[in-house]
């Protein structure tokens, strides 16, 4: 039996104006679990559409998964969808009851809240964490049907309550025999880093990859099995070891760390400050910076210096050099990165400018051109780049890139 | 028949590490043909899996659309799981070859390049104004299905080009009978506009609407039909002063127009220009203004000031203010919006501190507290708002309320 799953989320919003964001979220746990998601449905709270979709998936499919229509409202329908795709009846979990009671605060539960203690006969329950919604787990012929609860919070804490375990053994996985990781790795476009990769992907024939392509970034995940734990163990880290080697210098997290994560970890370490100067970013870089609450230790401020008049006035470009050299340029983003560390009076200041598009570009600086300028103890430097494709795009690669190259100059 | 439809949308990256992002795009392009999505799938490139949905869906469903799948290489699988599903056979189309011999300025195709040429026999196809991958449309017994490719630039003009004709005619729905708008309005949750828009919800009951709540503002989309185009267009426009009328003042856009680009119609409607503070949106806000190119004529810069230290010395806030009243106050607001409009010498200034949380809240500011400063020709005036939701969500309501409140002082 081929360890794949399906998923089916339910919601008419998903379908008329939401983006559905779950499918990578369940690729990557049932990734870790040695599980391929093959499919992913968005259906709207119609019933017998739900229950043609489960009957669908669990022909062909050993494990379907179900996400959303357990709550108490009229439109969450997953229970009674199921019921009837597998011609089940359902019934009152009289210890679900006790829960909802006690949950509720209710001596009588009123009939749409007591719904929820409903449970497909043969079902076993996935207790809820962050709501009342119980998950169910019922295996017929051979597939498993597992019915889940729509917010992530209710959900994902399910996989390790004991649905991760369920899943692996339904499979005849092992615990610990299946491990995944990735990898995140700056300033390579998709094509370069399945290039970079090509070799490791041949010599581990047996695993899994992923490569995902970001904002000058990629993420690159993994999972390996073995036939025990150590040995699978073992391999992991023979995967791991040769991903760091193919992507040389360009990992800048094992973790899942994001970019500015990591800079803010080498910034802590060193006791030091940063400060930034946007002109083409308009802002994008202090807004990563500032993702994470309690930023405010290590990052003092930004300036978006979006005329030439405001470059000159908050940060100091003297006007002949944006006469000379024009904003867009190695000089310019270097005195603004200057500036920007004089004015805020920090350890290190970072700063970026150039042609975010579309238009705006020449032969010498088309569109996508962009300039960096990194000022520490040390002195300043300054940096070129070019990028391709939307402004939106452009911009976040340019954030993205002024990050890492102060993550390797502090680093 | 029902005007319903699914879509299914082939690439392995959807069920592995990207978001599908089109279910909202296709569900928007179909409502205003009179057409809702019921359901969206998501299939790795497997042909099997791609035809099994395809049958699936067209075993129900009068219009199936696919996306994705239609290139040249060889995870395109769409055009033969079509041809499987249906039970016909592909046939090389001699306009399609001559078509893209002409694109690749080739004489004779290599094989894979020639694949794009393979027409479903029977099919209509579609031209691809930007790309090499032509769509397609077939009808059988009472169904249609069309084949799309993936890129959205690639299947967008399509449905100018031809298709959105097709789609309303294979439905029996005259041109212009159908219509459909949008407002989006300030400053409400989705729950204040359901009960807003109740009684225009009751009164126009043939009509279909969709709230789409989103980060300090909610979208109000809905799509009328007549047996005429004028009347259709006499019922679009009493829905429309309906709805103005329920919403009030909070109707910020009619046309799609977001509040950065309202906000920069006013002001140079007025010759104005504009400089921003920001604490707790660290840089959003400047962001949001220079997400449209060519803002610099109306946006001159913004400082986000993330300690106290730099918000007295960017922005001459003055210690004995912060002091007493704290970086997260009216007071503060005010004197960060005065000092942004002295310091970049602008029309109009808007600033912004709080509290993004998810900690740093206190009884009488709990986490979700904004304060909102805003300065121009007529004086400084100071608001106070409070968001709720995650650290993000919160960070963009806030933006967007700086956004709004300038819209409304300088219109």
């Amino acid at each position: 039996m081929r360890a794949e799953a399906e998923l089916l989320c339910t919601g008419s919003e998903l379908v008329s104006a939401r983006v559905n964001l779950y499918s990578p979220l369940f690729a990557a746990r049932l990734r870790g679990l040695g599980v391929k998601l093959r499919a992913e449905r968005s259906l709207r709270d119609d019933r017998g559409l739900i229950a043609r979709s489960i009957r669908e998936a669990m022909a062909s499919c050993p494990l379907v998964l179900t996400c959303g229509g357990l709550g108490p409202t009229f439109d969450d329908l997953t229970r009674q969808a199921a019921a009837a795709a597998l011609g089940l009846r359902l019934r009152v979990s009289a210890d679900c009851e006790a829960e909802l009671r006690r949950r509720y605060s209710l001596e009588k539960l009123p009939p749409n809240m007591a719904d929820q203690a409903l449970i497909l006969e043969g079902a076993r329950t996935l207790p809820n964490r962050n709501g009342t919604a119980f998950g169910q787990v019922i295996k017929r012929g051979g597939r498993m049907l597992v019915l889940l609860p729509g917010p992530l919070r209710e959900w994902e804490p399910m996989f390790g309550d004991g649905l991760a375990e369920e899943i692996s053994s339904f499979f005849g996985v092992k615990p610990g025999t299946v491990l995944s990781a990735r990898f995140k790795a700056a300033g390579l476009r998709e094509v370069q880093a399945e290039k970079l990769l090509k070799p490791v992907l041949r010599r581990f024939r047996g695993a899994d990859f992923t490569i995902l392509a970001g904002a000058d970034e990629i993420e690159f995940a993994f999972t390996v099995s073995g036939l025990t734990p150590a040995l699978a163990a073992r391999r992991l880290a023979a995967v791991k070891k040769a991903a760091r080697r193919a992507l040389g210098g360009a990992v800048y997290s094992e973790t899942g760390e994001s970019r500015q994560q990591a800079l803010g970890r080498l910034l802590r370490a060193r006791g030091a400050t940063l400060a930034l100067a946007e002109s083409c970013t308009g802002g994008l870089a202090s807004k990563l910076m500032t993702d994470e609450a309690g930023s405010s230790d290590i990052f003092l401020g930004g300036i978006t210096a979006y005329s030439n008049a405001s470059k000159t006035r908050l940060l100091g470009v003297g006007p002949a050099l944006l006469g000379r050299s024009g904003a867009v340029s190695a000089e310019c983003a270097a005195a603004m990165a200057g500036g920007a560390r004089r004015v805020f009076g920090s350890d290190y200041a970072g700063a970026v400018t150039g042609i975010a598009g579309p238009a705006g570009g020449t032969p010498e600086k088309p569109a996508g051109t962009v300039f960096f300028g990194i000022s520490g103890p040390r002195g300043t430097s300054s940096h070129r780049a070019l990028f391709r494709g939307t402004r939106e795009h452009i911009r976040l690669c340019s954030a993205n890139r002024l990050l890492d190259l102060l993550s390797k100059i502090i680093e």
